[in-house]
């Protein structure tokens, strides 16, 4: 079997990366671990850059995504029971767009679907081989037989714990990492959202995220210890602390009611360097991990796939290999600039088990001068919105 | 001995307080614990905010400032061999002076003596007594005698070891303190600065910082272990450390000369709550220190003495105690935000000896995105200058 381009995962940031190569007529497989149902399960992030919808709509995927998404020209910066709007209207040309990864992975297999391209699920024991060669290849099993997939490029777009990036050698590599000291306690609940924008809330008593995936379907965060086991947090103790966190106007008219899911999220700042070796690239999880504060997971990894798909259409297309020379310097300049950002968010936000008096203090002078400068407000939004590719 | 306000400390705070009140016609006494000349051979900070050169002005003492100090529109932040110039024209309407501490205090004492305002020099066992009553008093020794000054307030201008802040109960004083893990080795040069302008450098090697008092005399620093001693640091081991810290293009025209003074210094982050306790009120390192990074030490101590000055106008002259009564609350607001930014950009620019590999790069993502965003530029260039009164 051959093809031109092997992507190793199946989730959005692969699904993506095919879309475009689809597109531009450039043959690709995408090889997945899990089956199609699985990924189409996983609940992640709901906030899109403008970037990563103009991609959607750029490999004619926006359709549903405009029509049920909602645009958001602003978010919520709480503290105690004060509180800062940062107008993204005032201080870039941009928006964000309200919109969950499950619905944006659904759109792209059902683009891939009408495209009629390749996706095999339940791949085992996935080997990226020769990938300093002209001649790689992937093998793997599936349905207990052996596979193999003569290729020009692999597209390593399998997550944190892939096997795409432990491919380079860890004398090639060089990896950069913070493990935070608290997780997300996260649920999902059919209630109306408390506000019709996103509220980041530092309180006394530790962070918590108000968020929505539509007008009756609420998703809201606490910090908790990254050692609970979500099934000792019952709901009434989940509202609880949610409401002891975010102003008193909002705790006031928040609507509670039943979880339809509730897990806990780590929180990790990670990056690999660099993220091509040979003919392999990395995209998204596979090369970098950012805590969820500000939501560029899945918006980092489309930033990745867009300089990746524009680099293989300038090969395949133009002949020109320059570009997919330069990938790995151009996706981390941006990388670094989003876990900067994530960085940010979560040290201004979050109750560190460590911290000093004067570090609390030092967060509250930061939202004190955020709320009193407006070119501090531009650059929050405008790392919000998402930088320029 | 009767007087108004007794002014605790003749350091530049006390003494910029007295000229303000000695303006207004309102009777003070600062009480100093050294010498005069112990006073003026302290070498300190050199970067005036303009609401410090407005206040000299303000005060009558703008003269020979205005004469010899240099203004100042930007300065340099490098990192490696790269820099960025922050650029307080473009970004503010103001700009900072160049002129020294020493020469600050000589011309305040200057206009103490024109105006024949009474000093007392080596005053030991300072004691404030019944300052939450309307009969405030201070006693202390001189020469071997007691005396006691009766007033209606006292203004505790006397520094970080000083005996003011001490006397607030400690039931009633919040501290808050951050030692950093590193000193600053400084040198005073008769050299011309290497720049017109002072360069701030973060390099592998630490940080490094390039300063002027004049055309013929350099100020430089370079980050070392807090317990070093200054004299196991030769000049030549000082010139070729700040050379591998700063940009080759000026590393290569730095010129060198004996070290005319070294010394090292703590960096540290400190603020009391309250500042003021009945009739006694805080101004500068009495109640806050900034670690000089940024140059907010005396500056952020001239914004309390405007504070104050205009506080106790108002009683005096127009029977309206409400800005002594929110003193506190009004120069804490400021004072956070001095000490905010003292801590960002020492956290920005110094190497930690705990930092992680993750922890550098995030510094050197904040210096990439600052170099390419307008607003982040404004950001800093806003502190720098100083934010309002």
């Amino acid at each position: 079997m051959r093809t031109s381009v092997v992507i190793i995962g199946g989730g959005p940031a692969g699904l993506l990366l095919g879309q475009h190569l689809n597109r531009a007529g450039i043959d690709n497989v995408i090889l997945e671990r899990r089956t199609r149902d699985h990924v189409l399960g996983r609940i992640r992030a709901g906030v899109l850059e403008i970037g990563t919808v103009e991609q959607m709509r750029s490999v004619g995927l926006g359709a549903r995504m405009d029509r049920k998404g909602f645009v958001h020209d602003g978010t919520i910066i709480s503290y105690n029971n004060d509180e800062i709007r940062i107008d993204f209207a005032v201080h870039t040309d941009r928006s964000v767009l309200v919109y969950g990864q499950t619905e944006v992975t659904r759109d792209l297999y059902e683009g891939r679907d009408a495209d009629g391209a390749q996706t095999l699920f339940e791949v085992d024991n996935a080997v990226i081989e020769d990938a300093t060669t002209d001649a790689p290849f992937v093998t793997f099993t599936r349905n207990d037989q052996g596979h193999r997939i003569d290729c020009d490029y692999i597209a390593g777009c399998d997550g944190f714990h892939g096997v795409s990036r432990p491919t380079i050698p860890a004398e090639v590599r060089r990896e950069y990492e913070k493990v935070y000291p608290f997780g997300w306690l996260g649920i999902l609940s059919e209630t109306p959202p408390v506000h019709d924008e996103l509220i980041y809330a530092n309180s006394d008593a530790g962070f918590a995220l108000c968020s929505m995936r539509n007008a009756n379907l609420s998703r809201y965060y606490i910090q908790c210890d990254a050692s609970d086991d979500p099934a000792s947090w019952s709901d009434q103790a989940f509202w609880d602390e949610l409401r002891r966190r975010i102003p008193g106007a909002y705790a006031d008219i928040l609507q509670t009611g039943p979880s339809i899911e509730k897990s806990i999220a780590p929180l990790r700042s990670f990056v690999c360097e660099p993220m091509q070796w040979g003919r392999l690239f990395l995209c998204g999880d596979a090369a970098h991990i950012v805590p969820p504060t500000g939501a560029k997971g899945l918006n980092t990894a489309a930033s990745d796939v867009y300089y990746l798909a524009n680099a293989l259409k300038r090969h395949y297309l133009d002949a020109d290999g320059a570009a997919l020379a330069g990938y790995s310097e151009r996706a981390l300049a941006r990388v670094w600039k989003a876990e900067r950002f994530s960085w940010w968010m979560t040290r201004l936000l979050h109750h560190f088990p460590d911290q000093s008096a004067f570090d609390h203090k030092m967060q509250m002078a930061e939202v004190a001068f955020l709320k009193s400068n407006a070119e501090a407000q531009s650059v929050l939004a405008q790392n919000y919105v998402g930088l320029p590719y």
